[in-house]
């Protein structure tokens, strides 16, 4: 099938560049680029189908929730063949929390496909973990469980999901950072100040340094908030070293 | 893959059997029958497997439970284009209840399957939908996605789901039934009488018969409750021709 042809055939050039986008998002070739732009609208466009039906992202976050939930738990019940039925059930609760999908959203930053009549600002920070519950749905619908199961499994699991951090044996990253980087002998570097720009709450902000080397930022808040942000950003970029170490 | 000779092989006689229990009930030929073992295999047996973890059906559960609300959801979302994010959240709430599931494993009569030491009696009803939930979760493992979702299909969707029942329009299946036998001119009778037996709590039991044949049974512990039990199962039966009516 040729996709290219047929969205020049029927689609404003604008959706051509959804689906390039999609497609470095994705990894795969998008097939209906109408899911996705469904999973992207938001409930104040006011959109209708043909039927009268509104066109909006609630009902993919429905279907792309419960799609997460069982790719979540079948990679539990396998990873963990230790824990019991409570330790799971708790384990997919945070990995699927609200706070978890948000920060999984705003790193992909879906924000920017969003249409929407509501000012960014004024949606409220849920709107970022419900686009990619959205995308999630979009996906199965055009392309099954698999793709989904493949996605999630390069955006949630492999960059995210640590069992130990999830079992409660990390409680500070910056912590985790600075003990890690003593015992291998790096020399590592807490560059934080306040950041507050226009905005009326004052904000900080941090760069992490290792060796030398610009490793990650954070901006929150707090100090401590920053800081941890930031810490857990290296924590993510170092995992597979910290966890051999 | 020959699955008869590797279960002669490794396994006992009873595999051989249980094997060909499931291929009936199933549809399908099962690959590891040890997968279906544990998804019947209840914690008071305190099995253990060769690294010390328990084997039982718990974790199966969990599992399963996962898969069943997938499969429900992309049914619902597809089936229903008109039904908004709550309206699908509580139609698959009422599918996938702890009531409804503990009726769907005790159709398959699945405890026929059970290997525990407590006795049946004292299990609680809760352990028939548990197994099915567990069955689900072992079919994923065993054969995948697809396989778990066609199982679905064939023994929770199909047979059960009705919308209209689930919206609540229908209140009782008595009603229903002898109102459509009046409408289709058929002739139709309750024939309910009570049916203790051995046991200390009074039953009853009912034969519903359409045009002079019987055409299904009910027992519970009272009137009311044998007939709207006998009357589902006429609905159930009669299904396609009730609805198109």
């Amino acid at each position: 099938m040729n996709f290219i042809r047929k969205i020049v055939n029927t689609k404003s050039i604008e959706d051509k560049e959804l689906y390039n986008e999609l497609k470095k998002l994705l990894n795969f070739s998008p097939r209906s680029i109408n899911k996705y732009k469904k999973a992207f609208t938001h409930r104040s466009v006011q959109m209708l189908d043909e039927d009268g039906n509104p066109i909006n992202y609630e009902r993919l976050e429905f279907l792309g929730d419960s799609i997460l939930g069982s790719v979540i738990a079948a990679y539990l019940y396998k990873k963990v063949p230790t824990g019991s039925e409570g330790y799971l059930t708790q384990m997919r609760s945070k990995i699927v929390s609200r706070e978890h999908l948000n920060e999984l959203g705003k790193d992909l930053d879906l924000i920017r496909f969003i249409n929407s009549n509501v000012d960014e600002a004024n949606v409220g920070d849920n709107i970022h973990g419900n686009i990619f519950e959205a995308l999630v749905g979009a996906i199965y619908l055009d392309k099954g469980y698999n793709f989904s199961q493949k996605f999630i499994f390069e955006n949630v699991i492999d960059p995210y999901v640590d069992i130990e951090k999830l079992e409660g044996k990390i409680t500070s990253y910056k912590g985790l950072i600075i003990e890690w980087c003593q015992k291998q002998k790096k020399k590592y570097k807490f560059d934080t100040y306040e950041d507050s720009g226009n905005e009326p709450i004052k904000h900080f902000s941090v760069k992490v340094s290792i060796d030398g080397e610009q490793v990650a930022k954070g901006r929150a808040t707090s100090k401590k908030k920053a800081e941890e942000q930031a810490s857990k950003r290296v924590y993510y970029a170092f995992q597979s070293q910290i966890s051999a170490d």
